[in-house]
């Protein structure tokens, strides 16, 4: 049978990948968030073919950012290629691209809210992103490289709900196989080539060279680390979360941690409360400098005078933290 | 008084940074480990400025690694700056490099046998070394890279005694600047721009590819992620170990871990427990993936059979893992 596509390793990768997530979709059902491009196209196939055979209604929905000439039919061929693999409903939303942080994360905006709007639009609960191995190592290193912390480092997670990433662990090389093995024909954004995104440059230029320096499987590589990293944050987010109620107290203003209790802790855990109660508190995030900048009155205390950040005055008296209004 | 170096920026930097480590070298007094280059000679220089207003006494040892011609002149004259900067005493070790792991990783080996040796020789307890933020930065990408960990990517500590590294926050270009401030005269190591080394090929290529990527501050970002990394590594670390002894019981051959009280605990965690269970029950440590295998007993029971490790059986019976030698 010529038209039955042979099951070969990459397409048993994406479709076992797919059916490891379809217990989180449910028969509520779900939306795969299609560019037309290799991930998301092998993706559609992959969820096409597993969701029926689980029970799992799945659609699609295609976002055309209107940011190219021919963005337009880009995103009716990629819905065409939706309907043809037996998803339903397809949708096509045309986004209004703004321009704060730069195109690529007003696109990332406008794009997320259109899968929000699929969503409500539908009544699926889930949307299944086309994110592969690359793309969390692109993510790991641009999170690593801005100093942003664990958070980022951590790069995305397989299962963030309403959002699903279930070929986060396939190298891309794996999806453009699926393709290709299933006669699929993916479209190639052009803006994956423009090399003025970092992230277009960091794949181009900055992951190669990695690997030319250190050995092949530096995508892997960060991306397991990841996995750790992430891990040991969303430990310490959650012991530092179940301590903060009960050493909060009171203050004139604002709000106290006593320093005894808090000096209890390692400072990962310290460096958390001290975050924790200012967000509580003042519905501010304090930035790592800021964070260490207060912890001094803990951790090396010589009598100082106290830390002032915007809007708010850090003190430490009467064997407290007092953070006040400023 | 044209004798006397002005302080410059560099200058006042490398001070400042040894300033900030000499408590922790205390009256016994320590070493530089000087090879002659820039990082290690502004090291010198610094520290003989700062240990003899701080009542620190403070020496140089040399290693002379025999790896190229002219290795053991290249000794003498960093010896001979080292006495010119008036630290003492000052000891010229010549190594015999092995072959383990590659010449990088055996001259390192050497290379602190040999510091062990002189401590051991001299009475002095602590060893300075002038690791700088881009050394901080290679060790975290190639860590990372490795996967192995947020123990690899946590990088090098500023005090891990016996070693310090008072110069892990200041950038290679601050060093090279000390040095021409004060008229040194530093050592370049052909070693050092041999592309054969993963690290020199980090260096040249890989790092400059990703602050062009990325932008500038790369370094300084790697660092500051590999700070908070390790921080929380740390912390989770000391809760493991203390959790460690309550919850492990005897089993035949081996010993057991009771599953609910496991499992009361987030993932970074029960993975710590399994590791120090296996480490202190067989000596032996469990790469992520065995560690993973196992906690799938705890997290994904579904009867299975258990796990073969090499030389270990982990099995779940009786509401307990049972680790027994195989």
């Amino acid at each position: 049978m010529p038209d039955r596509p042979r099951l070969t390793p990459a397409v048993a990768q994406t479709r076992s990948a797919v059916r490891e997530v379809l217990p989180e979709v449910g028969s509520s059902g779900g939306l795969v968030a299609l560019s037309g491009g290799p991930d998301s196209l092998a993706l559609a196939a992959a969820a096409a073919f597993e969701a029926p055979r689980a029970g799992v209604p799945m659609g699609a929905v295609v976002v055309d950012h209107g940011m190219q000439p021919g963005s337009a039919e880009a995103a009716e061929r990629a819905a065409a290629a939706a309907t043809a693999l037996g998803l339903a409903p397809v949708l096509v939303r045309r986004v209004a691209v703004g321009r704060d942080g730069g195109p690529e994360a007003a696109a990332r905006v406008a794009r997320y809210a259109a899968f929000e709007g699929a969503m409500a639009e539908t009544g699926r609960a889930r949307v299944l992103l086309g994110h592969t191995l690359e793309d969390q190592a692109e993510t790991v290193l641009l999170g690593l490289a801005r100093g942003s912390g664990p958070d980022a480092l951590a790069g995305m997670r397989v299962a963030a709900p309403p959002y699903l990433r279930p070929l986060l662990g396939l190298r891309r090389s794996a999806t453009e196989a699926a393709c290709a093995d299933q006669g699929l024909d993916p479209w190639h954004d052009p803006m994956n080539a423009a090399l003025a995104h970092p992230r277009v440059r960091l794949r181009r230029t900055a992951l190669p060279a990695l690997e030319e320096a250190i050995g092949p499987g530096v995508a892997e590589a960060l991306a397991r680390t990841a996995a750790q990293v992430q891990e040991d944050a969303t430990a310490l987010d959650a012991i530092a979360e179940e301590l903060a109620p009960d050493l909060a107290e009171l203050a004139e203003g604002g709000i106290a941690l006593p320093v005894v209790a808090l000096a209890a802790n390692p400072p990962a855990i310290v460096h958390r409360l001290i975050r924790l109660a200012v967000e509580d508190e003042f519905g501010r995030t304090l930035s790592r400098a800021q964070t260490l900048a207060v912890a001094r009155l803990v951790f090396a205390w010589h009598g100082q005078e106290g830390v002032d950040l915007p809007g708010i005055r850090v003190v430490r008296a009467g064997g407290r933290l007092e953070f006040t209004g400023a």
